[in-house]
């Protein structure tokens, strides 16, 4: 029996990349969370804190700002492979490298019923996000969103589940049904019109969530996902998370007043928790497109 | 010497509180979160532990969720209004109630190009508030807003300030300049169109911040709050709290880039702050409209 | 009418301050968050935007790094007059100097049952804060701490509330109760052993809490306040700010069991809310001692 | 080619579980954070919303509760198995049941001297986690802590590394070195004393830290799974991922004083990010020991 080490990446989290375009007076803006992190031969770091083969983390650093002028920031996926492929081409030891990118979008002040040149407020709603591995089982780019908040106000119901000696709920077949979805999508292809696509998805997404009479949360996954894929050949799965954040209908009953959906407390903890992966079944090797880490469970 | 209580209060804060109305197919959505806080009478509560005049926190949640059916939510100046009057007429001991509201904004989900009736996406971006306090110095509301977010990437400048033996900051005329804004602004008034009030406001605090050459985040938040008095008579101080969120240039002449003002580290901290009120010389005592607890400093 | 420049002060927030004491082979560790703020004829710079009279924000956090250097960082009380009278007596149109500083506690690590020399757990546990102002009214030093979440699980009650239409809370004798304390208290000298103080005042605090049979979470307080002006007579008054952390006894009958006071659901939102000061009806003036900045409500 | 539901998951997340003992005077308590996940045959929820074979996370929530008082809480590496086991063996459909648990410590009051029987302070240092999965792959339990925050002052050095062109990276052999660690590892055994592991893997891991001359926080990590793999041979593998938190030496020469590893500025944002796991080379498979979701990478 000998003692080893395991799967290990290292990399500079955050790094918060902006980036203004100021090539005429209307100036453009791209604000960036960074996140690069290498994999290959570090064996010796852990063993000897023989650090021959490591890039410093503040290096990484140094190439996400600097490929934010020399490269652009056209999109976060395009970004991404950027620092991806230079990593793992231009570094010798390096053999697979993992980007994490989110990005906060902002929206044009408007002033006098005119778009401001150089003024924004930041929109705040969802995250995009990107992933992006390079490494020897190929280039995969993994998009996705986090935080996008939806509530609707009926067209959700939930009955007819399973009961045992624990079960106290009670069926409904009129709720507010909420979650702070986080989606992602893989590519097979790296040559995509990501702004589109982004675009594309979030609203069929929306679209799903809205008009799906839902017997469960777990529906309205089911067809999120599938009607991204139905749209998009080239994206081979969509992977889901989506709290249940619960509204409950408060009784209003010992005050004398009818409540008939109209009043909720919206509940912070326990919530619901659903996890789903939709897919093609004949989706190519993810390779290590999901790998995120060293494997913390 | 003695020692004594001094100023107190007690309530039920941040009743997460979400208002349907679904009077017909087309649903509207008020998302709030409600603080109440009594003062009054209550000292032998804290001497003696007696609970004859404490109207329980409790009791108090239960109002506010009571009231946003049988009183509506309108605007949450005016939900806060019908809670710190029920608070102060109506339950005896009480002798003043200070109501703070936070509301939450929704947009419609867009399908097919179209509203969607019953769902909505959180938007996410500033937060409305409102602090109303009634009591023996009167009906007080407090409008206001926090998490507006802007950033404008030129028309800053700073320069010409004060130098000791510990300054190493170099001059600028050409700068990011970013804040997460709060402000608050006292009304003299609560025969007032809210919403028309508040849209206003946001107005007027975008354009000056978009528009004014800035010497120093100083002058621009003066004029965010000149700009506003001098549009609406019935307001007669704002309060603005700004942190700088510094966006500092990066270095990249290491890698033989340049950097005119295109790539920027976005800094946690520390930040800047800046805080200051903008009022009449003649405005109404403010009674207290300001107060906000038992004093914590 | 004239629209004028109301209270206002700018500083550097939240300078993350770690100094180290590595004169001998045991070094010592002091960790604070420090954030300044300047108060004087600072009108131009809103104005006109002349900053001639204002020290930049990134000087005084030049000054607070130096300092750690230069006076040495004994207590944040100690510290916190060293910076505020530096820039009230040694730039010169500075008129006062509030300082606000929090303490992060470090534990030695112990290895092989031994505290070790120059490792250490962060503890974890309250922030030790301290709020010092210096100005024409004097100077003026409050103590304090947040975070303290303290719990016990008998000896509160709660009964003979006031009753309204709205009340469907029951008596209890016997509850669990649980805050996360913030307090603050003035010191009327600055000739104070202030670990030794703060030392006692919290185990003032935690003694009171722990054995008092509690008849509301507001006796509690008035207690632990009287406690701590009984014990040192410079201090003048004590500030209380404490969330009712609720833990509901969770009905177990539908299941067959019974819940004599064992099972609690630990809540988020909403909580109930205590704010209190105690003082000495003596107590000489606080100036500006609790004035923390330029006024939001 | 057709569209199918891969890994899914669902349960309810984040019950705030908190048991008393209360059978002699000398109370105890156990505080918990307890997440549910469910596995299994639900495939006709997502395509068809049929919910025959749910069980809903209301009753996961209601069993949580009621298993705190049926089964207690010894330790939450016990109670997670109780839990899992039921939801496998007791509930039909079920085929795997992931439950994740935090725990939160308490420690005692000390009142005069002595420890009170009844109140506690949270001790707010790091919290015990648990992951246990029983499903057809076995019954596994993982252990492990997370937010130990840890900093040495001395005896950790950077040097030798890797440069490339955007190196810029001063070599050190005296730095500080911080980390918030999230250690995991893996047991083969559930016939193991919890608590006394536990509290002798958090001690190998400080010492490890506190006295390993550091040549790179890859070193220090290696050398506290080996560590821990060498003392307890029920355990297969140790998973590690810890932010550098760095702290920087302050330029005070501006100033005319020297910093010889006096004074830092500890930074938030970007921060080095290190990852690993070490294992033995025989270690059982690890099953779904390590599976967490449906995949969100």
């Amino acid at each position: 029996m000998a003692i080893i080490l395991g799967d290990n990446q290292y990399g500079k989290a955050e790094n918060r990349v902006v980036r203004i375009y100021r090539d005429s007076a209307r100036h453009e803006i791209r604000d960036l969370n960074v996140s690069t992190a290498l994999r290959g031969p570090f064996e010796p770091a852990y063993l000897d804190g023989n650090q021959t083969n490591v890039l410093p983390t503040d290096t990484q650093k140094n190439t996400a700002f600097a490929f934010a002028k020399s490269h652009g920031v056209e999109t976060i996926e395009k970004f991404g492979l950027d620092l991806a492929r230079h990593f793992v081409h231009d570094v010798d030891p390096v053999v697979g490298a993992r980007i994490e990118i989110e990005e906060y979008a902002w929206e044009r002040a408007v002033v006098d019923g005119v778009e401001h040149d150089h003024t924004w407020l930041r929109k705040g709603q969802e995250i995009r996000t990107a992933a992006v591995t390079v490494d020897a089982s190929g280039e995969h780019v993994v998009g996705g969103l986090k935080d996008l908040v939806l509530l609707k106000s009926t067209g959700s119901e939930f009955a007819g589940f399973l009961e045992d000696e624990y079960t106290t709920l009670q069926e409904t077949h009129d709720r507010v049904m909420a979650t702070s979805l986080v989606a992602q999508w893989r590519f097979t292809s790296v040559d995509v019109d990501w702004d589109a696509t982004y675009a594309g998805i979030k609203q069929i997404m929306v679209k799903q969530f809205a008009t799906l009479q839902s017997l469960a949360l777990q529906q309205t996954l089911w067809h999120m996902g599938r009607a991204v894929l139905e749209a998009y050949p080239f994206i081979a799965e969509v992977r889901l998370k989506a709290p249940n954040k619960h509204h409950f209908v408060v009784d209003l009953s010992p005050f004398g007043l009818d409540n008939p959906g109209e009043v909720f407390i919206a509940a912070d903890r326990p919530y619901g928790l659903i996890e789903a992966t939709v897919l093609r079944d004949d989706a190519p090797d993810a390779g290590d497109a999901w790998r995120i880490s060293a494997g913390l469970a």
